[in-house]
């Protein structure tokens, strides 16, 4: 059973994935192995080599669990946590632990195996952002779990270990570290002055617009004031919306068309770089509507300096917003 | 001139290092290159390779910038900050940013090339501890730095970029998100209980014993509760005090003889794996002398899946840390 450990100091939570568990060994050859598509667990006709689909957008009449759909999501086949099993909490005399309960997905995003999110049709990358919708709406349900991170690993150096391009939802007991950071932040703007931060920030760089990449009426694509990756770009709706999950329809198209033309963007100035993609949404039962305000994050992974700043938590970052904006604005698609 | 950005959500300060200024081209082909021994920077008969020193220990009689050092200690030639300058601190409307004043030096910690941390003797090992020690008094003199960061990326997964074994400092004008978080933490624990967090973890580890590694008079080695990497090891002194370079003569003696251990075991347990080593120490004059407790993490690259806790900060371990004790304290030195 996997367990959630909460850091006495920082109060940060890690899951011990102990069904992951290595022995010694079997770190000392570890490399992303490539899967022809022969044996692709993610293309039509290899249903059977996932678990059981629990979601899929699929043509008429078609079955699941076999060819015909269009976005399909699976468990995780080797979960860093567990459906099964109640939540229990328990103290180890200053340190504290629970049960690994919560969900691992995966959401292909497309049947064909080579074809990246950027080279996705907008109605199609949109359909994507609908799948993540319906999986939240589903697995909010259960009372046991707080949180669901929804991510995507794009390229070996962002962690991708299978190359049909596909998403991840990790649903948790807890709130993960990076989230409640983002929250407690929001929270001190809100207290002193009564808006959101994030809606701060997108009308003061639609009024400077030097880190605005790209804009459309509902959403904006811009490179954060202080970002910890050259070329991260952040994509914010501009209406005020706490949860991805509550946004209206519009909202999937609009950013679906801006995710488009920010991947091929990159893809042409960085050459198809690879990057992690990170969906920021409201935990489920905090009471942040008036304050948190839903966002997508891209993070290219550039530069291999990766170790210092993953062991510190201390970024350095050689290109400047304003110049990345530059580059990104001034690609020809 | 480099810049220090604060993002206005998390309050996280980020270095927006611009001489380091890259265009997109340049992200293009980048890779560790491993510089040979005839062109390493940091073999004796290449000082005039670095910037010139501002520290060594040195044999009687040699003169500076020539042969005959043990630890050489150099600015970066590349460096994220710069020392000269003022610390002009200003707000872009609703961002906030300074100069990038500080310091960025390299700590060679032996003159022979290949030799590694782990293989250094334990009075060489001391003599590197001793050499932080020394750049962290002649720093902290400047009265516009707050903190020093102290690291070492070992391995090419680990960040680092030259073969011959080095660590870095970075002199910052700003407390980084990491070392404030763990402040905060240590900072409740005190309010609740009255001691210091760190001095409760060991005295509660020593008495169980299941993720202690090693120990001896003066500190221990263990593995933390809550890990965010297989097989990270904390080195505490066991004695309360909250800054390394106001710790007595002889812990430098008993963490080096405890460091060279755990690095040996890492190294036969796991094959010689990537790690980061990052000394935690309080900023400088805060008033955290009851409630902070400095120490050395250890933080073994072993898998590949960097990307998804990278982006999240949210952290998946597949092993255990009594496992991971286990199997480090099992190892025939």
């Amino acid at each position: 059973m996997p367990e959630l450990r909460k850091d006495p100091v920082t109060g940060r939570w890690v899951i011990i994935s102990t069904d992951r568990q290595k022995r010694p060994n079997d770190f000392r050859f570890e490399r992303a192995s490539i899967i022809g598509r022969e044996q692709c667990p993610f293309c039509p006709g290899h249903e059977s080599f996932t678990p059981r689909e629990v979601f899929a957008y699929r043509q008429n009449g078609t079955a699941p669990n076999t060819p015909g759909w269009d976005v399909r999501v699976v468990p995780n086949k080797f979960p860093a946590l567990q459906v099964e099993g109640t939540l229990d909490r328990e103290g180890e005399g200053m340190f504290d632990r629970m049960n690994g309960i919560g969900a691992h997905e995966v959401i292909i995003e497309t049947p064909v195996h080579d074809r990246t999110l950027a080279a996705m049709s907008e109605p199609e990358i949109e359909r994507v952002l609908w799948a993540y919708r319906e999986r939240i709406l589903d697995l909010k349900q259960d009372r046991r779990l707080r949180y669901i991170l929804v991510f995507k690993n794009h390229g070996a150096a962002a962690g991708a270990t299978l190359e049909h391009t596909h998403s991840q939802l990790i649903a948790l007991p807890i709130v993960p570290d990076v989230v409640r950071e983002e929250i407690d932040g929001a929270r001190r703007h809100f207290s002193l002055k009564d808006r959101c931060v994030f809606c701060d920030i997108v009308r003061q760089d639609l009024v400077d617009m030097r880190r605005v990449v790209i804009e459309n009426a509902d959403a904006t694509a811009l490179a954060p004031y202080a970002p910890r990756f050259a070329f991260e770009t952040w994509l914010l709706p501009k209406r005020h919306g706490a949860r991805f999950e509550e946004a209206p329809r519009h909202e999937y198209e609009s950013v679906a068309r801006l995710l488009k033309s920010v991947l091929q963007r990159m893809d042409r100035a960085l050459e198809s770089p690879a990057y992690n993609l990170i969906l920021h949404t409201a935990p489920f039962s905090d009471d942040v509507g008036d304050l948190f305000h839903w966002h997508i994050e891209v993070l290219p992974k550039l530069t291999r300096v990766a170790g210092f700043e993953w062991g510190t938590g201390f970024y350095i970052n050689p290109t400047a917003p304003e110049e990345a904006t530059r580059v990104l604005k001034g690609v020809k698609l």
